[in-house]
């Protein structure tokens, strides 16, 4: 949000850093998650120049997501940065900096659960840690959310927030906001039951926390829930959405990135799959059309949340794909910004979905503006902008077991963790990795009901749409849903976009291209081949008067898991569809890594 | 060699190719082991605008020794690379230099010995592959020896070479010479007794092998050895060198990088250590000075060895440490050149020994031309160059139980596996980065004799001869023992040597620092921090009219084990000796890596 949102708060310290272009403040760079930077240093007419000056190896390998932070403090700009399991997190001192210095290292060396590896669906992952009150803010596979003093890298203060035998693993980055430490967790691949928690910065007291599914007091709704919109749903909608006790194994974990309106005072997230990826057994009716009246929607996974940051309570709750048939996680980034739409000032929230579709919401009250297809779906017609509801294709709608079905986006969808980004100053547009490959989805017999253990049943097969393109890097119009421009690219783009004021948009291919664009014309500008991978979100910051632009190389993240992993490619079904995709996409020739590349112009 | 070595030999594919310095066409680059390069177009007047152009991860973290090597074959400009355990061997296509392309990847999947991991004393590393007729030849961490067609990655053929239960792990580079592939490894530390193998290129039959100790027969000693030298010692000299049949685990392993002077027809290899570190056990005597008399030289341990490619019948041997009791490996690579020494014409060697002695002989015969101290070593006054025999000092070389002894240079020696690097047109000088710490050594009760197992018996403890100084990087002149000039480093320099006819020479710090210095004042020109720890050795080479830099960089070796491994840094004799100077030197805030930087000027 730009400087209208962010006066007069308790959230004082993040909002003034992130108002500082020089630092890279909080995961998304800043509460609004838009990732755009102020930055004009680096443009369009010397991107050409651009070179790297350093890099610092993570420690590990396997896939790197997330990004750095840049953060000054009494006057010393530091960088902080955390590696995928068993997350290293490092400090470097950038005042000399073309030539950091590491102050510190930290790993958590006792009680650590190992068992959270193979629990990890997508690969042992991590999207970046927080920063505020003089500490370093993180979470770890294996469930803990650890604050480090940034000085020492000594322990602050250490909570179990997650727990791997429940199916819980932690890979989302946290978000600081009010002297909040809010975080979720994955795991509805393994049974887990979301949950979205506020701790205290202080001490890590726990303030409130709140379920995906359960009763309204778990989820924490009122009565003043979905107030302006009652057809999304309101109070006692979740348990009776699940057929028995599913609710209890029924998903909606928050696994995305966070965002924070300082002046509403609201904090958004996001919920994944519910549970199953065998529809049938989270219905209680026989059809695919007799669970898709509403009645069994699986309330609240895949759902935007608006909650007080207060006290977790609801104000709005809207659900993307009631009753999922494709595990089209609702976790994606809520992208926040204030424009005006059909002659109306609006604060909106943009939310590129798993299921195809780019939302527009008016992040005050969760109504509905915009729900525009960005890639090629065809399991739902459109969204009906009535009911909110999306218009489904049977025919594309995987139901009954050993059943299968064709439908696109693949259950990796339109865009997955990637994150979007978007210049609030450039209204409608915003600038995406997307996927562009379809699956064929065939349910299976549910064989447990255990939590902490795979928890999916179904065969899924997926396959580029195209061969020869698997990925897209597009400027696309949320308002109108026309694609200003799009970038097709070999292999998949599953690092997050840049968007700066230098005329860029940045991005990385997991081919190892990073690449920055000319935002006008969606011309490469310049591109060098890292080491790896590319999976995380590049950032852009500032010292000693030169701006600097930095990203992970790492090849990971569910698409890359088969490599990081070492499975094996001829199983179509391996790593949930990820294995075919991996060898359709040549993924098995890239190396694994995990390596932070810092470039300025030269 | 120049041109003048290389005409009209059976070689002729390995000594074309060398010739064109546009590859980098054997580990060091030529046979004669200079690490010279002929390419100018980087050079003092531009390497300010060197620039990391693209960037490859090896797939593995630990140390990364060695050097890629870059092939033009069928017109098509390639690269290898091969990593530490397990040993990923990965192809690119330079065609399109600044941007890569991965070709094929390959590692070994069958048969492979875990428990090779514990028993490379001194890190899972490999120092690179060698290439001809279309072949890519490498060893393994758990002894294959492996020659793969280069254009498809597909194995040619696998022979076991060295054997882990034995105590046996190849971590050196082979090297090509008259259609014959020729290795060694190491395991000195772990019983191993050593040999040195030649196979034939076409189909990996075994053609010749000598050992380091035993029989004349064994070692390939003939009434003809030595003949020019006969005070080195003659036949005979082995068995009775040692008490027992301790010429069993007599050590003498070649780990290091292997020369070729077609010409002479002659391979120069050297040999390490002679087993267990408590040298009472390698003596049938009871004092220091009785085993110092010449009988009890536990010989050929610390030897260079000229051997006939044909037959592998050792033309000279001369051995550097007799009855070592440092550690002294004498492995190190043998520099060979043309030189007028004392007016006349020599085919000189020259060899930086872990000793301290930067020595050269006569390559031909084997005959000692200098011996000059190139660091601190204090535990020899000088090498007798009428005998060839160190004169030891006393109170400065370990020999009872538990009588701590202090002795300069380490264990680690004045110069370990790093290569130094050789114009052979500046005659006398050399480049090399160097070690300058010491120790305290505490020979301990020998508790067995099991090869494969630990065979060291000693505590020893390293620390900086001065406190902030650990490398340095020097050029000097072997003939005259003067140093031209050095650099001293807070990070131990590990890495090796380039030389350039740019005006450049070039190394890496475990630092991570990448560095370009002048050849003719010692200033760093230009300088780069890399992700991490760099202990492998640059390479240039030049493909589309421009010439290239490549290094890999990721901390390991003896000198980076307690991070590799994990060990505990309090404990003071660790790795033996090795946590210490990591302590020291604050090894321990540099993460592992394992990526090939690859830089042009822009
Ligand atoms: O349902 C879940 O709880 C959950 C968790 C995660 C995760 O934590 O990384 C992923 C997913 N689902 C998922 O569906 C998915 O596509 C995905 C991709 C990735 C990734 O990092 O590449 N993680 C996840
Ligand atoms: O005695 C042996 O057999 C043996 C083997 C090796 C090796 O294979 O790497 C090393 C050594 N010794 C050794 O003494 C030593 O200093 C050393 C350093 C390194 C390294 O890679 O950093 N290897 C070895």
């Amino acid at each position: 949000l730009g400087a209208a949102c962010g006066s007069a708060t308790g959230n004082s310290e993040i909002i003034k850093r992130q108002g500082d272009p020089a630092n890279w403040a909080s995961p998304s760079g800043d509460l609004a998650s838009t990732r755009h930077s102020k930055l004009a240093d680096i443009n369009t007419g010397n991107v050409d120049k651009l070179q790297m000056v350093w890099s610092q190896s993570s420690g590990t390998l396997r896939g790197h997501e997330g990004q750095p932070l840049v953060i000054t403090d009494d006057g010393k700009p530091m960088m902080y940065m955390i590696s995928g399991w068993p997350n290293i997190v490092q400090a470097l001192d950038l005042s000399d900096p073309d030539n950091p210095k590491a102050i510190w290292k930290y790993v958590k060396e006792s009680d650590r659960d190992e068992s959270a590896v193979p629990r990890a669906c997508c690969d042992t992952v991590n999207r970046g840690l927080a920063y505020a009150q003089g500490k370093v803010i993180f979470g770890t596979l294996d469930g803990f959310l650890i604050a480090l003093d940034a000085k020492t890298g000594k322990e602050a203060w250490v909570v179990k927030h997650a727990h791997p035998d429940k199916g819980e693993t932690i890979t989302p980055a946290p978000l600081i906001a009010e002297d909040k430490v809010l975080i979720g967790f994955g795991g509805n691949e393994f049974a887990a039951r979301g949950r979205f928690t506020a701790y205290n910065i202080k001490d890590g007291k726990k303030l409130w926390e709140c379920s995906s599914t359960g009763t309204d007091k778990d989820i924490c709704i009122t009565k003043n829930t979905n107030k302006a919109n009652p057809h999304y749903g309101t109070t006692d909608a979740s348990i009776k959405s699940y057929p028995g006790d599913e609710w209890q194994r029924g998903g909606g974990t928050s696994w995305g990135f966070y965002s924070y309106d300082p002046e509403l005072k609201l904090v958004y997230h996001s919920t994944g799959n519910p549970g199953l990826w065998s529809p049938f057994y989270r219905c209680s009716f026989k059809t695919h059309e007799e669970c898709n009246t509403g009645k069994q929607d699986n309330k609240w996974s895949m759902t935007i949340f608006a909650r007080k940051i207060d006290t977790g309570e609801a104000v709005w709750a809207y659900q993307m794909t009631p009753f999922d048939q494709w595990d089209y996680d609702g976790i994606n980034e809520n992208m926040l910004a204030d424009w005006t739409i059909d002659g109306k000032k609006r604060k909106v929230l943009v939310h590129f979905d798993r299921n195809g579709f780019a939302y527009v919401l008016d992040r005050t009250d969760g109504t509905l503006l915009r729900a525009n297809k960005f890639v090629t779906a065809n399991w739902a017609e459109k969204i009906d902008m009535k009911t909110g509801r999306p218009v489904k294709v049977k025919e594309h709608s995987p139901f009954g077991l050993e059943n299968n079905v064709q439908a696109c986006p693949s259950a990796m969808g339109g865009k997955d963790q990637q994150p979007c980004a978007l210049d609030p100053n450039e209204p409608g547009v915003a600038y995406c990795p997307t996927n562009n490959w379809c699956m064929e989805l065939e349910p299976q017999e549910r064989s447990h009901t255990q939590q902490g253990t795979v928890y999916v049943f179904a065969n899924v097969f997926m396959y580029p749409e195209k061969p020869g393109t698997t990925g897209k890097f597009k400027k696309f119009n949320v308002l109108t849903g026309e694609t200003v421009w799009e970038i097709p690219d070999q292999y998949p783009n599953w690092s997050g976009a840049l968007v700066t004021d230098g005329g860029l948009a940045f991005y990385g291919s997991l081919g190892g291209d990073f690449r920055a664009v000319d935002r006008k014309t969606g011309k490469v500008l310049w591109s060098r081949k890292l080491g790896s991978g590319i999976i995380g979100n590049p950032i852009t910051y500032k010292v000693g008067g030169k701006q600097y632009v930095s990203v992970w190389s790492g090849i990971g993240g569910w698409i890359g898991l088969p490599v990081t992993a070492g499975l094996d490619l001829e199983d179509k079904f391996g790593a949930i569809g990820a294995t075919a995709m991996t060898k359709a996409a040549n993924l098995d020739k890239i190396p694994q890594g995990g390596t932070l590349y810092t470039f300025r112009v030269n």
